[in-house]
């Protein structure tokens, strides 16, 4: 047997981490009100575990597409699709100070347009979030930004993952 | 918290499921000779697992297509791309009796085609294989196959697996 590190493994940490970080994310929010915003649908894996998390609260999407079967689409007023930089600031007018979690998995983007979504996309998210609110990454969209306050993130032995305490 | 079992806890239980069955696999074909086949390259997940289990194996592997980063994709002259229906008897000719451990997981297959799969995918694949090779599959490819004995795969608790040995 060997120690390698296949893609299969990758994978499975990949998830776990999620749903570990997820869950977390989940205590520390509960009992508060506000949206949950999910930052890129993908699959739809990540919004159906959201979904099963909170169901009490809405969930606004944010992706280019929803390539994704009907089953896991979002209603289609909680789902807002075109390029982030335009659909983030026309719905911040409507929820305004609005969410209380933000998650954004952005590693799956693009590999050419990381650097400049991590450099963005914190400032587009800021403007939705409550006071105290909570935003959970796959990267550190928030470091050296103001008034976010990083957070130790349970369950990333294996694969990043970033939560900060914002305002 | 709930209980629902969301999409993301689905996947990880595919996931993590694939790696205990092939993990175990490679118990049952250590010391013997003989090549392993991947039918379904997909992501080039179980692939890679495959290549970090079987490092002095070579892996034959079968699929329409190779939509794989580079490092994923196997050498050219052990993929083999086309409808399956083709490409198996044709390799089959070169492959005969050759093979210790055929991996096919076809669950990721079109839903509609599921099926006819199901029903010729392990005539296809016997040709290939060594006296008393292992078959690992996601779906019962081999029920009321001759001469394929049904064996226990471990870590199927959450999600199905199924492998024979056979001849």
């Amino acid at each position: 047997m060997t120690t390698v590190h296949s893609t299969l493994d990758r994978m499975i940490d990949r998830l776990i981490t999620q749903r570990v970080a997820l869950g977390w994310a989940a205590g520390c929010v509960a009992g508060t009100p506000g949206l949950v915003m999910e930052i890129g649908l993908g699959k739809g894996r990540t919004y159906d575990h959201l979904r099963s998390l909170f169901p009490p609260r809405d969930i606004l999407v944010f992706d280019m597409w929803a390539r994704v079967p009907t089953a896991l689409r979002p209603d289609e007023d909680r789902l807002l699709l075109g390029d982030f930089r335009d659909t983030l600031p026309a719905a911040a007018e409507l929820f305004r100070g609005a969410v209380r979690l933000a998650h954004a998995d952005i590693g799956s983007a693009q590999e050419d347009d990381e650097d400049g979504i991590r450099q963005w996309i914190g400032g587009l998210i800021e403007p939705f979030l409550a006071q105290g609110a909570l935003v959970l990454s796959d990267r550190p969209i928030g470091a050296g930004r103001h008034g976010w306050e990083a957070l130790d993130v349970p369950g990333t032995e294996r694969w990043a993952y970033h939560g900060w305490r914002v305002g």
